[in-house]
């Protein structure tokens, strides 16, 4: 397909033609990439929203009942799930993807997931680069699911604007290490599961993690919403609804104390550093791998006749200027 | 010091030679890489085994009383805990350090805990660095203590011969799809705090889930071990003893069916990846930062007036020969 003729149907929300150019993307087909380039000069409408938390937090729940929540309302919402537990990607395993069957026929939803992969920090680009996609597509909403707290999902949801940490009560002693590692990057945080024993115990606990913080960046302190799964059908939609209200109050928080800049700001560098990555280590690793020599290598390292790191830095004198 | 009484001074067990050298690698001191090199060329006599699982699921605790086992009969241990949520290097959050401390005045007890670094995969590289150090220092067992199975997680687990997944019941309906994610890269199971609820159930579908699987390599099918917080000390000790014998049992099925090679290869290809974008990435990354060119860059995408993949493919023509 030609590409500005790409780019139109993308823009007009063409599911089909959007979800070639993701997969294309993730086999790294070159026309793919130029399409990207495009592209990305007309990304940049979307909200993007990043939903992380330790597995068994119900995310996809969540994520569900949010695209419920936002649809109501007539904004369109696209997911992009990289949680390796979630019912989006490792759906084939629970058989729970029948949850998401009711926005199947919805024009106004796209869903992805993204399987991890082997590449070094390949995963991470590609959330970024499926981003792009959905934000040309028109999506208002974009929320990218992911797990835990380690560097990757740091780097994951460096492409968002808003961080959702989903905490449920009764996980035990190490609750207060998780909560500090996952307390830097929360914008938001709920307490799901919440009518679960040990839910108050969990918001005081959250209430008092809080009033030690020193300042907020812009005011914005992050808020505390319950959810609970048993709680009856109204009550359920009200604080998810409650949810989606607290993510446009924090995108306007944002704009109106000018640290929608900085987050911009450090989406673009995450990007550009994986971007890098991707155009000098890795066409340098594929010919190593594809002439042999990286098995060669790998042999004389199991022999103790050479070191790695002389082995990289002769190779660095080999193909960099 | 002179490189030369270095390596002697770690090869004698030295803890201060040894813990500036690891502080140095960390920092990134060029010397401290040289002799890096050196050590390399006496590395391999260590088992190195990798601990992983949710967070929440007591690995310290468990890392802890495997010490104990070890140095019952004689066995010298190095640590390496790159949990954020463990007590090793979340300790001055939860104040539970003092576990640790019966074993600080034990000189065949090392422990380290490596921080979550910036650097994109800089952490697994550390590990890497820190595992051969320790390896040299004569500790017959490294431990890796990692939470989760994320990618990085992976990296990391890939330094090691052995790996255990601890799994604790009543983390509710994602189970499946946790074990699902850790299945492939567990050689033991052990269910810890199997005292709860729900103990039983978690072991038959652990036991339902291994008799799925095609075959086993080498004919290790992962033994699952059953250890309760709360039993009472004796069985306690003993199941943390069957643990450690069960670790030493799959080194010598590695060993007998020629797997260990299988092994040793994996780490080498993984280390070697790591080396080499520490050589080719890292210095063009720290160059066009310093340069302020990555700044100027980052304008430029916020504007929208370049786009990430562009500017990548044109650093590379200028720094790639």
């Amino acid at each position: 397909m030609e590409e500005s003729e790409q780019l139109k149907k993308i823009k007009a929300g063409d599911v089909r033609t959007a979800s070639r150019l993701i997969r294309n993307l993730e086999d790294e087909i070159p026309e793919a990439k130029n399409a990207l380039k495009r592209i990305f000069l007309h990304t940049g409408k979307a909200h993007v929203v990043g939903i992380t938390g330790s597995p068994g937090a119900g995310k996809s729940t969540l994520v569900d009942a949010l695209i419920t929540s936002y649809r109501k309302k007539g904004d369109t919402v696209g997911v992009l799930a990289v949680d390796p537990t979630s019912p989006f990607t490792g759906g084939a395993i629970l058989g729970d993807r029948i949850r998401m069957q009711k926005h199947a026929e919805d024009s106004g939803v796209f869903v992805r997931s993204l399987a991890t992969r082997g590449a070094l920090g390949g995963l991470s680009k590609a959330v970024g680069d499926a981003v792009h996609v959905l934000d040309v597509m028109g999506k208002n909403l974009i929320l990218i699911e992911t797990v835990g707290a380690g560097q990757q999902e740091v780097d994951i949801i460096n492409h968002s604007h808003t961080v959702i940490v989903v905490l449920v009560p009764g996980m035990g002693d190490d609750i207060q290490a998780i909560k500090a590692g996952m307390m830097e990057i929360a914008d938001i945080f709920v307490i799901n599961k919440a009518d679960r024993d040990g839910a108050n115990k969990l918001y005081n606990e959250l209430v008092a993690m809080l009033n030690m913080a020193h300042e907020f960046p812009g005011g914005w302190r992050p808020p505390i919403i319950k959810i609970g799964n048993c709680f009856d059908a109204v009550s359920f939609a009200q604080s998810v609804d409650k949810l989606a209200a607290t993510v446009a109050d924090h995108y306007r928080c944002l704009e109106e104390t000018g640290l929608l800049g900085d987050r911009m700001k450090r989406k673009a560098m995450v990007e550009l550093g994986e971007s890098l990555r991707d155009a000098i280590l890795s066409p340098i690793l594929k010919e190593m791998t594809q002439s042999g020599e990286m098995d060669l290598f790998v042999e004389k390292l199991l022999k103790k006749e050479a070191d790695p790191y002389t082995i990289a830095e002769e190779a660095a004198r080999r193909y960099l200027k």
